[in-house]
């Protein structure tokens, strides 16, 4: 690790909850519309939709599109499946609900991690979210990313090869030079099969606190720790 | 301008003295081998060959090329010309001065002027340099820009109208919304011809003390400004 000179980050699960935060601000859009579902369960609906709608833009069955289009469209059909009628409820108030993802809050360790870790490395989102999603949130929670990069940027939703490699290149560091620290295995694995170096934090009440995956690291990550404290220790 | 929300700066000559920063940066290089031009003359030749080699770019004579490169690219020919073998320089050498784009320092007023703007709007680069010279020199001189944007995110060269235009959708933003922040008249014309607000930020001594371009607004830009200072003074 000792050549590392950028950490990139997963963001949804790793960096925030996106679960109570989203469940926090649907309370009173499921009251108003009487969708009948509980708030964390309607997260975890919306959030399931969230990797067959990248599939599509992975496989090539459609062009590249900003996350936050995807959420809109997640959200409708999950709507629809709750058996509202999306086309009765105020467009405006679709796509502020839609923005839930810019206004999620950071893990309690994160904050102070990441204000270690940005005197010593590059830090940057590496996130499937869009960029404007990333910046909203990092301004209203403070995180002091050095700037945002991601899927929007290079174009390509992990964990294609491209959306880690196109990453890299843009820093003008080798992939080796590069740290992807995340909370679930699958990013980790696509990273290193890329040449990127790897960090897991363990977040085990993403999915609440029945969670069964990601529980554990599944290969000898270079990193494994608890927290981002944990990980400035580790990088110290 | 009430409804802006983003302010985009020009960088090379509107946020950081590029002439004096070069040329320091040159003088042992220029010494050592024995390139017969004063440091700051150097500065301005390299610099004179930045709108040709970008211009290649926005004629779609070659590919997007990061800056960067082009900026490789212009050392080595700002060398020939002035009867230096180039192929005898140690490339490691040559590679070391192409970074001292990287390693800029701002003109005085701009740290405490952006501090204050970025309370309020979104600020960022809109730079023909690429994201790793932007994010070098940002963190160099600690200029805390929320994100870089730029050429090299949206794949086009200012002034093409893409350049604005894809970053203001990049941050769903209306180009109204959207204020392009340059010293120079040229960039601000273009910004507003594709509808964003402009600041104009006199530079005086951006092409030393002889300078003879862009000592004055053109146009009725909503803004016009002799610091960052004054910038915030005018946006608060």
């Amino acid at each position: 690790m000792h050549d590392v000179q950028a950490l990139l980050f997963d963001v949804f699960g790793t960096v925030v909850d996106w679960r109570n935060g989203v469940a926090r601000q649907a309370v009173s859009f499921l009251e108003k519309n009487r969708v009948p579902m509980e708030p964390t369960d309607f997260a975890d609906a919306w959030r399931r939709r969230y990797q067959p709608a990248m599939e599509a833009v992975r496989s090539g069955q459609r062009p590249f599109v900003r996350l936050d289009i995807l959420h809109r469209e997640n959200l409708e059909a999950v709507l629809t499946e709750a058996g509202i009628n999306v086309a009765v409820i105020d467009p405006a108030e679709l796509a502020e609900l839609t923005l839930a993802w810019h206004r999620l809050d950071p893990w309690p360790d994160v904050l102070s991690g990441l204000a270690r870790l940005r005197e010593r490395f590059i830090i940057a989102p590496l996130s499937n979210g869009n960029i404007i999603l990333m910046l909203n949130m990092a301004r209203r929670a403070g995180i002091p990313w050095h700037t945002i990069l991601g899927a929007e940027v290079v174009q390509a939703y992990k964990p294609t090869p491209a959306a880690y490699l196109r990453t890299a290149e843009l820093l003008a560091l080798r992939p080796e030079q590069v740290c992807m620290v995340a909370a679930h295995n699958n990013d980790l694995a696509a990273a290193r099969d890329c040449g990127l170096k790897t960090a897991f934090v363990r977040r085990s009440t993403e999915h609440g606190p029945a969670q069964t995956t990601d529980l554990h690291s599944e290969q000898d990550w270079e990193v494994v720790v608890d927290d981002f404290e944990a990980l400035a220790d580790a990088l110290a």
